[in-house]
């Protein structure tokens, strides 16, 4: 039918045939487009899903399951958290910028408790347990647990701890329940399906369809090499995900990234964000990504973490997202893990979800001295900041980095370091600015006429920093207001 | 006659009536505009150069004054440098990622030596001396000096150390020539305008027009609050400058500079940058920035600079700019200049071009520790800084960040502290991105017919890191190219 190689905007009239109609038609079956679906299906509309994959799912269904909520959710309540939309808003706030859109956090948080209620009733279900152990994810069947250092230095003093990562329950040994972010996916997509919300998978969105005013009316996608057009008689959603696996769009926007995608998909090529940057969609804080670290927390909590100068750089019973980051973006990738061995033998001895990060050390050494040199530091760096952790450590605190008491103590000998360096990987957080209803912005700051967006593809609630959770989180919230707002239009 | 309101393209259709009509249509009369109109002039165009300003200079006659420029220059060879366009890619490479534009880079350096050649002719003076100290600019005259941190840390072994700071001749006594920016503005805007080029003054962009096919044929200006039409025959050179002043920008895309803006002036709103978007222009590394450092080179140089947790990070005898991305970019803005009595005394004897950068220590005592505790550094961490730097300086080299032999030297008492948080601002690096004829390109990877960018509204040469002369470089460079292009368009 026409050209595939290009974003460029497809006129209407230029269209022969459609090969479906629906009034609203999301593309992407991820976190986002199911909650989308959802709500444009109650709001009384004819919902089409189209999704590259051969079913629903997206990153999300491949994730730990974290959903960042909080202000004082049903769960948190139950599990004796005192948590309020301010308290929230202060912490991420803190957390997630700079440059984090204030309106869109005190937005998000105000919103918390309604969406973990209307998580629930969709069937996602979350089991009253807390999990309180330094961990990427949970290790059973936990329904809360802290996901951004919320009871970590600098945060535990600028606003209250509060745990907000909210986890479906799962079970490996249950089949068809295999995470939590699975846990999340299924009910939702099961609500979607009920609700009439019909699904063309194989397929693939390559261009927005416009009218001779410019307003959205559909998607030109492909499934299986053919050309396809779908009407949108209201709106269409774009919800399909970041561009971690868009190699030119990394290598301009977010280069840090290059060669080290993680906790996304293939399928995360950037071509929502392409399609509408095609129409003048203005976009907001490209560079910012997520970093994790393949570090296991119960270790790295226990021990100091240095970088190329054998200097300390962040609190290690930190969120890893923040290690991560202050690793990759702050220290030039370059960490290195020291740990007595009494302290490792106490890790090894603890549950984690992630045994996989547990790696033998790289060195084992009688003195610092000596694993200061085989690490190949500049001679007396690594000696000195054990001596000044010592110090302080004697007295159980951590006054260079705020570790908490519980973690702080000195380190003796004989003592192991683990070669961390390039431990790290992640996914892109930038992309379109959308209003409060989920609205694409063009650069001009009006609405795109008919068009919507949600998940990764959007410029969420992270500008730099980033929480566990935060991605479900804004593109399950946002993905709603994308749904109803659709519906409504035209 | 229109809407100012938006950033959105006119149609040509809709206008009716053009006020002036050129074949090249250059906006912008700053380094990239005038080198445009130049080149335009040159091939035959009749160029006409809009300029929101009353006068010529944008934020280049502001501007000390350097051009990044090598590969063998006769300024470089003259005072017995060695450089090749191979040593100053290499240098380049490592300098301005990482993501940087590997095509982009290797073919301005290529070209270095004949576009020094260009500004010569075309009356850019360049006196045969070298500044061989540290420093922001040369205090004098003088026509050479590094201004990257070519012969420092890391940089020093990467490559072969060059200076590629080349910087016009001025002089603060004789009128007219007030900085090496305004030295660099002056002949090229002599040169354009005795090519014939015409300049509207007062005359601010708004958005672009364009025809029924999209191609660019003109631009919507403002001029005392009146709307006109201005007709491109050939082609639109965009060349307005940064967004540094445009705060929701800056918020968007870069929110470490919130605030801080330097180096830039008021008129650098983005503007050029937004109206091609609204076209479906691409972008690249719009989070880049330069960050100056207000500290005095020859004070920084013969102290350590240590951060909150008194830990040095940067080689004290780099560039500046290194300097000022290391604090802001990756150690919270926190930064205290330490150094001892004589080497205080030393540095205030010598020659700086920034003479206002050298202020009153904040704080002076007998020993490390008592400086330590005035600072408010968590106890211990400065006086093993200093003891493990004290310990190699005695045998005159800094292992742990690489400072040059010739600044190293045991830290003796009395000493003094310096205050140095918060002494970073600077301007936004990223923008359109262009090919290597300035041609502006559309997300979709095709030049936006009849468009073309160059300075600082485009990602130049710099991804992430900086040099000075970086801007002056590629905003003339490229600006040339943009005015060539844009003349033998249609």
């Amino acid at each position: 039918m026409t050209d595939i190689d290009t974003v460029r905007p497809l006129r209407a009239r230029d269209v022969d045939t459609w090969a479906h109609t629906a009034d609203v038609v999301v593309a992407g079956y991820g976190i986002a487009g199911v909650c989308a679906a959802v709500e444009a299906a109650r709001a009384g509309a004819d919902v089409l899903i189209l999704e590259r994959a051969g079913g629903w799912g997206g990153a999300a269904s491949m994730a730990g399951g974290w959903i960042y909520l909080g202000g004082g959710t049903p769960l948190q309540k139950a599990l004796g958290f005192e948590d309020t939309p301010e308290n929230m808003e202060q912490f991420l706030l803190a957390a997630v910028g700079p440059g984090a859109d204030e309106a869109r956090i005190a937005d998000y948080c105000r919103g918390s408790v309604e969406h973990y209620e209307w998580l629930v009733a969709c069937g996602v279900p979350f089991r009253e347990a807390f999990w309180g152990e330094p961990g990427w994810e949970v290790p059973h069947d936990e329904g809360l647990g802290y996901s951004g250092g919320e009871n970590s230095a600098p945060f535990n003093t600028l606003a209250k701890p509060a745990p907000r990562g909210h986890v479906p329950q799962y079970s490996d040994k249950r089949p068809g329940q295999r995470s939590g972010g699975y846990m999340l996916m299924k009910p939702l997509a099961e609500t979607a399906e009920k609700l009439g919300a019909r699904v063309e998978f194989d397929t693939r969105i390559r261009r927005l369809i416009v009218d001779d005013d410019d307003r959205v009316v559909g998607v030109l996608a492909t499934r299986f090499g053919e050309r396809v057009a779908i009407r949108a008689e209201r709106g269409v959603v774009l919800a399909t995900g970041s561009f971690a696996y868009a190699q030119s769009m990394v290598q301009g926007y977010a280069p840090r990234l290059i060669g080290r995608p993680a906790a996304a998909i293939e399928e995360h090529d950037g071509i929502g964000i392409r399609v509408a940057q095609a129409l003048g969609a203005d976009l907001a804080h490209m560079d910012a990504t997520e970093v994790a670290f393949f570090g296991d927390p119960q270790l790295l909590a226990r021990g100091i973490l240095v970088n190329g100068r054998g200097q300390r750089y962040v609190p290690e019973d930190t969120y890893g997202g923040h290690i991560g980051q202050a690793t990759l973006l702050r220290n030039e990738n370059q960490a290195f893990l020291v740990i007595d061995e009494r302290s490792y033998e106490e890790a090894l001895a603890t549950v984690t979800a992630t045994p996989f990060f547990r790696q033998p050390p790289t060195w084992a050494c009688e003195s610092v001295a000596e694993l200061e040199a085989e690490i190949g530091l500049p001679s007396g760096t690594l000696q000195s900041t054990i001596e000044v952790y010592n110090r302080h450590a004697a007295d159980g605190h951590d006054p260079v980095l705020g570790k908490k008491p519980e973690w702080v103590r000195p380190i003796g000998t004989p003592l192991a370091g683990f070669d961390m360096r390039n431990f790290t990987a992640g996914f892109t957080l930038g992309g379109l600015r959308t209003d409060l209803d989920s609205r694409v912005l063009h650069v001009s700051g009006e609405p795109i006429p008919g068009l919507y967006a949600a998940g990764r593809c959007t410029s969420g609630l992270c500008a730099g920093g980033y929480v566990s959770g935060a991605s479900l989180g804004d593109g399950s919230f946002y993905g709603r207001r994308a749904g109803r707002a659709a519906a409504k239009d035209g």
